[in-house]
């Protein structure tokens, strides 16, 4: 195989990680094929070669791509003739701004709903290590922070009224088709859906139609394993 | 004059509206002149031809069109010869996220510190129609919701993240220049800069240097009058 992406994993076949499902999401879109390596938070040895500690880490025909954003974009540039994942040059400069949100507001929010939920699925060497990192930065054990998940997540909620906003004017965030800025959320929704039972969106909200909608699209995310 | 915006004013020359910095800012970057009408809340005749009663109102050679977003697509539509707002026809979408977010986080967390500032400014007949709306809105009087402004700041600020997030990225929301994307938030800040003297960022924020450096090239907002 000539194309390769290491991408965090429970069991092997439980990927979960929002940053790499939407490198995932653009490989789909671009359709190149890609020979996932099961990787986890403590095998820092086996993505040394990429010059840092994180995944996605994707090598490409022999070139090293690390970080999610520069993935896309180096796909972007380098696979042209194939679906565009952004829809113009001028549209990535904005498309960043959905990544920063994402990053900052809708990861942490759901990292506070789901962290006791991704310590059982993990495997032991990484339960030590997501536990002692993610409790650090909460002040509290996992399942204290999750026990009263459910009266915070109308908070939670209320955090995505910009999507309900942009939802009520246009199909996607793309516009008229799906893009990257959809698949940057849509790697964060999937990342609770595969590591977690807890619902996050309510039946009627418009953003779990449009999840739902844009799971039909990508079958490698609606098909993917998930937690029991 | 050819081009007319009716424009939210406190006192004729006290422009404050967020929406109307977002159309004014947008005509200055298009280079097109316009004669800007100044309109109060309780003016609605004044702008009942446009069959609705909220500002900004552009007329443009015949053409009325209101709210801002749909003016911004308009603007860029009808002069395509000049500087483009977008960047491009792909990033209408993704900039339409940042319309989305200013009007839902943005928007809603400025007002809850300067409401009591706005209704100083305003004309005797707004003042009771911007204190009965807004106080039904907020549930307590507004002088009550802004005295504990100081306490709520440190909320505000950090509602931000996904704007300091981007600026640590690029020098824009555009990208490398300032596009429609950046004067939808600015039109926000320009907003509590007329009409309160609190100041809603901290000295060492990314977000106040971004929007120093933006006012720099937007001379109607550096210039604009403000409230004393």
């Amino acid at each position: 195989m000539v194309r390769t992406l290491y991408d965090l994993a429970a069991d092997p076949e439980l990927r979960f990680s929002p940053y790499c499902w939407r490198a995932r999401l653009a490989l789909a879109h671009k359709d190149l094929p890609v020979e996932t390596v099961p990787w986890r938070f403590t095998d820092t040895d086996a993505i040394a070669f990429s010059g840092q500690g994180l995944v996605p880490v994707l090598v490409d025909e022999g070139t090293t791509v690390t970080d999610s954003w520069s993935i896309a974009l180096y796909l972007e540039d380098r696979y042209p003739d194939r679906p565009s994942l952004f829809g113009g040059a001028g549209a990535v400069a904005p498309t960043r701004f959905v990544n920063a949100w994402a990053d900052t507001v809708l990861n942490p929010g759901i990292v506070r709903l789901i962290a006791a939920d991704i310590v059982r699925i993990l495997h032991d060497h990484d339960k030590a290590y997501f536990r002692q990192t993610r409790e650090a930065r909460f002040g509290q054990p996992l399942e204290e922070l999750c026990a009263d998940r459910d009266s915070r997540l109308p908070a939670f909620r209320q955090t995505l009224e910009p999507l309900r906003a942009l939802l009520g004017a246009q199909s996607w965030l793309g516009g008229a088709e799906p893009t990257y800025a959809d698949f940057i959320v849509l790697g964060s929704f999937q990342w609770a859906r595969c590591a977690s039972p807890f619902e996050l969106l309510a039946a009627d909200d418009p953003v779990r139609a449009w999840r739902e909608r844009l799971l039909d699209r990508c079958e490698i995310a609606r098909d993917a394993r998930r937690a029991a």
